[in-house]
């Protein structure tokens, strides 16, 4: 370190001072003086915060943890759905999750960042820009050099960032899976998000008008969850059901998905990720005050999915007779969602409360999708956009800053922007490159038609159905 | 930051000693007393503590990291347990895990906490207090505000901490696998979770009286891992054996296990939590000594894992002639329950020999249970209760403030008080609720009877048996 | 903490100081220069750096999070492997991976780590002291008593070092899969984690001639990736392809994998540990600059990934008119080795383009083997040696103190050592041992000839081939 920081010249100075102070003072009163101050020091130093630079550290260190926690939602993400998809179709929904992921990070970073913050420091210089080496700090940055120090390194506010534009695409892969063609969605996801979630993201997380009316997503019930959940709402009814699943008398084929193992795995991979989700939504831990707020996030994120889990266990059973393994795990997810929107002020109480109202949704509007003969293969929509909401209006009852008013507002909003711009896309892609497979290839299984990879070729896949 | 910190207002005085130095003594002389100054503050920087602040917030850091782990650690169990139940159990197995995880949060959050730590400051404000907002700290808590800034955040220290109730928890799905139905499996874990392991986990880690007698587990060889075993244990008696498993003439069927792949990957989940389970018990991490002591736990720890896996695959090849991958396997996890008790003062020599006596331990007493004709469908027994009762002895070994008889007196303490508990409640359980399914129920298998779910419905699952 | 520090005698000071001051100068003076303090004392505060303490506390936890992330890696290998082999030989696969990574774990700690640091205050203290408890920090070291306060723990140095030591090991089980016994294998993952890892890998991270020589390679794209891809070129070599594989007529018969959930979450378990991987080969974020430049690895290191899966979806999709799902997740895997060798110095854009590369390699080397009739199960080879040799040589382009010369000298001297080292230790294993299972074994498959444990009973594995 080159510079000599203040305290090492004030210490230079103290050598000085302490010299005159024992020239100018005799012993008995130097000793008093000594002692008062020593005293106060000790006293004092709980009252001490970090430096400027710790903090910053440590606030970048919990973004990098939270980044890579959510980019553990994306193998979640595929598992559940892997799980939940018949087998002839398995190989293709783990392809178009590797590939919603690739797009999603490398269109944000191209162009949905710089959307996102507009006009901000964090541009990552545009798009024709964009292969500069702009964006990112420079290598081995100095404190003084650091645009902003009492936030975080951009690199990882972008790490962290980029892995919730990913997760809004991830929400959408799984409501259309099994008749849905692998080029068409991607396009989709291209334009989802490179343009569609960094607007209405910046709206609230970009410093704009939701944000200045007060609406308050505190890690993005709406802003993340909601904007999946629509896109596939607006997918699910133009591409329209999976060939068999509802019949001509109205009832219900229930298609079960091929692996229960796989889709409890995904579920737990999404719950630990939500740990960094929301927790790293608190941007902050180099105080006292951020660190507990964090702690208080983490525990009440696992306290809505407890309450999530548990409601929807107890309501098939008393529903059913039987409790169904998919409503739990559903329930478990819809509690997540339902506390993401304000996950720092309920009491662990409230949380299980408000994630406990998140199970029940999920277990109620699943067969109301149905009746609508909306097929929503994993069901995101009740996880993602009807909990979301909850979560969203659930805001109020915690938080006093929140206002009804403005939490509905938004809610709708972002959810006509979202509806409407996605349902226009997926009807130009109808049009232009069409969505489905040919009925035989439907038949056939996806992998086998369009991959060309089975996901278990020594498994008899596909000989039940 | 409102109130002036001692620093900024230190130095503010620095200006005026400095000024008084200068005015008081010849340039020369000021100088010197300059340089021996700067010497001096550079050669002892390295002696500066991380302020009150810096250490509380690693601390919490630390143990919200390990918490994450811990949780990992409940998909870990249940992908263990549904790779060696049967295809036809393994939607129920899943069920159960995460049922059992939410209850465990539940109760351990509503009750357990505070009979853990009886009057402490920690309290989740008891159970009629549980909805209220006390217990966790205020939103944007102040420093001076914390209850108690020379440890961690309360919400760390309860996110940590529910996570090790759970784990307990977790043990016993495994034994009991595929011949116990779903409720009383669950009022069994609500009884265990808020009153059984809450009470005995307070003789030591709430202060009481094994703590006082100088009992040494860390990170809970005996008070999570025997306790979970000891349950099994009670449960495995009072429930009996499997359908088919043993033979009139003695002779035991193996019942293999559906999916070594999950049975892998659950092995190596546990292992990856199991950094934070003993990682994290070190509490702190704010000091030169205590971030250290944690690298040490976490390398000892992998250690006793390799040792265990290590001495698992040259015994079965010695005894068998092949080498058994769940051997192998268990052979790990027993090896990190062995090392669990006292993962900080051994060597890395020493903590792999630790470890490897727990693998010669599983090898050695799975055909043993088999020989009593106590079905163990996971092997959590030998792993978890008999490698814990060995990992809780082998402190003495390294440690030299260990003593053997108080080791001893808490493995018998505490066995004797969680065996006979958990022996009465399975009782009470049988005869009120009755624990097993219907013979026709349990050969169809618990998916299909109970859960209506089936694990791979397209595999011909359980064709075979 | 007994000594008092310099802070806290200097505040004692202070007082005295203060005092001095009050006395020697009238009060308006010592308002002006107390306010002139003040404010220096406030702008300054930025650039305050973290203390020593504090940064080497801050470096060890980046180790410790570095390892448990290279840990999961094992894991991955694991389950991409287990996805990629026929089921006949999943459990082998298995098997083969605990146990090269217990094996490896183990050999580092008593040979490779004092191997790869001579003469350093490392040491595990050598073979003969293995089992003492020199090496890691004692028990709660303190601060005047560690060895090198600059850096970070040798605990977590360990813990960090041992897990690339097992990720070489890891990389050649894969290529070698379905037609190698266990313990052949497994004696050469001892000579391989002892000497050819720990040898090489001092040339350059032990501060041999490679390092003077200014060889770069940031987390070892040569040093570990390359090297396990050397060992396995030589192994495949050797052992020859699996029986069925490659046709008289030169034709080639694909063998496809049985899980490609395994193989897809593999690939994503092996895409978040390489943030460890990387991320932690910082090895210090205990500034401002170290803590940007984990961030700018960690973004830069999703970005290759991304860009080698675009890539290669693209890639697939024109030259087959289908997209290989394994080719994707090769591709991902291949991006981030190809950008190991240096994923600081490039911006987003440029990590995106090194790591498309990687994906084309592979896209492109796949069949290039087959020609030759190299047998590589899972594509370890382009994987982590081809891509490893281009990530290396990428170095050139963004890192301006790189010479293209050094680094191809570094590729080659690397090269030639392990392959020729490993092809002898292939050679006499062939000689004493064999390494090929009998033709009916392998037909019959390894699980049921030498593990004994079936990885699917139910599911009539086998029984299509």
């Amino acid at each position: 370190m080159r510079i000599p920081t203040v305290p090492t010249a004030a210490r230079s100075l103290l050598g000085v001072a302490a010299l005159a102070a024992v020239l100018a003072i005799e012993p008995a009163l130097a000793q008093e003086a000594a002692e008062a101050a020593e005293e106060a020091a000790e006293a004092s130093d709980v009252l001490v915060e970090p430096s400027t630079q710790v903090k910053f550290i440590l606030n970048s260190l919990l973004m990098l943890l939270g980044g890579i926690l959510v980019f553990w939602m994306a193998a979640g993400f595929a598992m559940l759905e892997a799980g939940l998809v018949r087998t002839k179709n398995v190989s293709m929904q783990l392809l178009k999750n590797i590939a919603l992921y690739s797009t999603a990070c490398f269109m944000y970073y191209l162009i949905g960042y710089s959307i996102m913050y507009p006009g901000d420091a964090w541009m990552i210089s545009g798009i024709l820009g964009a292969f500069g080496t702009a964006g990112l700090e420079a290598v081995a940055v100095t404190a003084d050099a650091a645009d902003d120090i009492t936030y975080a390194t951009t690199s990882s506010d972008f790490f962290f960032q980029v892995m919730f534009c990913a997760t809004a695409a991830s929400i959408v892969s799984g409501t259309v899976a099994e008749r849905l063609k692998l080029w068409p969605f991607l396009v989709f996801v291209v334009v989802l998000t490179a343009l569609i979630y960094p607007i209405q993201a910046s709206w609230k997380w970009g410093g704009g008008f939701l944000d200045e009316m007060g609406f308050l997503d505190f890690a993005g019930s709406t802003v993340v969850h909601s904007v999946g959940g629509w896109a596939a709402l607006a997918g699910a009814i133009l591409i329209g059901a999976r060939k068999g699943k509802y019949n001509s008398d109205g009832s219900v084929n229930p298609l079960p998905g091929s692996s229960m193992p796989l889709a409890f795995l995904g579920t737990f991979i999404l719950w630990m990720g939500w740990y960094g989700f929301n927790g790293a939504s608190q941007l902050a831990m180099g105080t006292i005050g951020d660190i507990a707020d964090v702690g208080r996030v983490m525990a009440n994120t696992n306290a809505g999915a407890v309450g999530g889990a548990l409601a929807a266990l107890i309501l098939t059973q008393f529903l059913y007779k039987k409790v169904d393994l998919t409503f739990v795990l559903n329930g478990a997810l819809a509690g997540l969602v339902s506390i993401t929107a304000e996950p720092l002020t309920p009491s662990l109480g409230a949380a299980t409360l408000i994630g406990a109202v998140g199970g029940v949704i999920v277990v109620l509007t699943v067969p109301l999708l149905d009746k609508f003969r909306i097929d929503d293969v994993v069901g995101a929509i009740p996880v993602h956009l009807f909990a979301g909401i909850w979560g969203t209006i659930a805001v109020v009852f915690t938080n006093g800053d929140a206002s009804i008013g403005t939490q509905l507002i938004a809610i709708v909003v972002v959810g006509v922007f979202v509806f409407v711009t996605s349902f226009v896309l997926w009807a130009i892609l109808k049009a232009v490159m069409g969505l489905r497979p040919t009925e035989e290839d439907e038949v056939l299984g996806l992998d086998k038609a369009e991959v060309g990879v089975e996901a278990y070729p020594e498994f008899g896949a596909g000989t039940i159905r």
